[in-house]
């Protein structure tokens, strides 16, 4: 069954016509606090409402718990639905706890950061952090059906729109260069929610045509790593140094590391590195690291879930669209593209 | 990619050539504290060990994040594999486990009771208890490999071989009435373990077909809920009555209830009926209820896993192999089949 896809500026009557389709025994609603506040309100669905804390320190086996007994008290059956309502976080361990709960009930993703939306909501991947480690425990299961609106976006700060527009740069990457081009010309701060919407349409059936084809990582799927093994390297460093960088930040200097790489090893063009690389600095400022910080980015990267045997792995392009997946790199290389990128960054 | 059943009595060889052809990253055993003592020195294995507590007591979340931390000191990445040795709380554990570390890893299960062999090693579920209700929290996924030996059986007590020798008798039933008949002329408690694992094969194939046509239980595969619904009722009344009894012989009861049903409601041959209530009551005795049990065990159908809407459902057979799935039972006629069950039980 394949999941649906709904990009709408009216979620109300979309989830009414779900809710009728999946016809579910009972109706579950998963918010966080941040949601419970800003966004339940402009939601007209009658189910049972379970909270968790806001926030990824809060994407645990505690939480999980409580969604499972949250629906356990509200007599979820198989024939149950509950819909994940929130960023990231709300999606990626509700869609755990529906794929868990007796063995598995439907879900509906409704992503509310742009984040959420571009990267979270759609492709299966469900997860809790554990141990220290990011979605350590998850499963693939993807909702029957993902509504994705920019209605949401409205009051969020704008580093959580920059956030989500750097996967929308990755996505752009991966796809060709017109799209790239078109990113390139936008302010991600001062978008229309229509335009927003449309770009968020175009960027997230590149996503859903790749998992499509690749729905349990076993090899195209992981192209949409592109930026994302330096990108978790910077975001790990960082959280450890008690300086944390939002996810989508990260990411974009991950871009910009990973199309260096690109254009060492594959011949990537140079004009579209610099570009990429201006637009990261003007819009993102820079992740500052000295050869000091080199050993420990590339032992986080050796211990990547993606490496095997302790080698780097990345996604590389030999041009935008052109895409090689399991790529490795060696610490040399990868040390040659930290100075480059500290170049571009000015740094 | 489908699952593999080795049906042998060179256990040791057989797992030889499964690590040889999965080629893990790094390999992991997970016992229960019985079959760490009883199993694991027959085992020519280099793993590193994983012990959780043997009970189904412990079949719980505690067990599962024991089993995650196991995987996480031991270093275990997406290409490690996972061996599952013991009865179906170490399949049934360890199997998730294995499905949700790091979105999914590879594991073996060698079922060492009959009824794991018979029941739990094949068919994908996995699961724990959680807030007092069974397999509450699981996904389905199957194992790269089951590996079949009565080798396991010899220091089984008697109650635990016939357990698994009840869930024999439904396949049967399921399959034909020349299974059926072979199973009624054997003496549970007096099997060769050559015999055995005969019939044995004969019997999980009968599970491995259904399961194969439907794998996440939309239809077909409630055909082994056969004996199940009333079973599982015994169960749990019998375990809140501070009475407990083994899962197998609840199991032989429900078949016989059910069995009753299915003659009251779909014409199932009367003299198989009657050979299989004296098959049972001689070897299983008989589980004793009185007309003041009957509101509680319906309560506790109403509220199965599989029921929909509060209804009591089973799976009921027209004979020997002509199955009926998805059958609403009314209340009183599950009633006057109780009454006939405790007639044929002689209580």
């Amino acid at each position: 069954m394949a999941q649906r896809l709904i990009f709408t500026n009216d979620v109300n009557r979309e989830l009414a016509a779900i809710v009728d389709r999946l016809h579910p025994s009972s109706l579950f609603l998963l918010t966080d606090t941040n949601t419970s506040r800003m966004v339940r309100p402009l939601i007209d669905l009658s189910a049972t409402h379970i909270v968790i804390p806001a926030g990824d320190e809060h994407k645990n086996i505690d939480s999980l718990q409580h969604v499972w007994q949250g629906l356990q008290q509200g007599g979820a059956t198989r024939q149950s639905v509950l819909v994940n309502l929130g960023g990231g976080v709300v999606t990626d361990l509700g869609g755990l706890a529906a794929a868990t709960f007796k063995r598995g009930m439907r879900f509906v993703n409704v992503p509310t950061t742009l984040l959420g939306a571009v990267d979270a909501a759609v492709g299966g991947k469900t997860g809790i952090n554990y141990g220290g480690l990011k979605n350590e425990i998850g499963v693939f299961a993807e909702a029957t059906d993902v509504v994705i609106s920019t209605c949401f976006f409205s009051t969020l700060p704008s580093t959580e729109l920059k956030s989500g527009f750097a996967e929308m740069l990755k996505h752009a990457l991966l796809t060709g260069s017109d799209e790239f081009d078109r990113l390139l010309d936008i302010d991600p701060e001062r978008l229309s929610p229509e335009n927003l919407l449309h770009r968020l349409q175009v960027s997230v059936m590149v996503k859903q045509r790749i998992v499509e084809q690749d729905p349990h990582e076993h090899g195209l799927r992981r192209a949409l790593n592109l930026g994302h093994t330096v990108g978790h390297a910077f975001e790990s460093h960082a959280l450890a140094c008690g300086r944390p960088v939002p996810h989508g930040y990260a990411v974009a200097w991950g871009l910009v590391t990973e199309c260096v790489l690109s254009h060492m090893m594959m011949k990537f063009p140079s004009d579209t590195l610099h570009r990429l690389a201006a637009f990261v600095h003007l819009h993102y400022g820079h992740f500052g690291i000295t050869c000091d910080d080199y050993d420990t980015l590339l032992t986080i990267m050796r211990h990547d879930k993606k490496s095997r045997q302790g080698e780097i792995n990345c996604t590389l392009l030999a041009g935008c669209g052109d895409v090689r997946t399991g790529i490795t790199v060696a610490p040399d290389d990868m040390c040659v593209a930290f100075d480059i990128y500290r170049d571009l960054m000015g740094i």
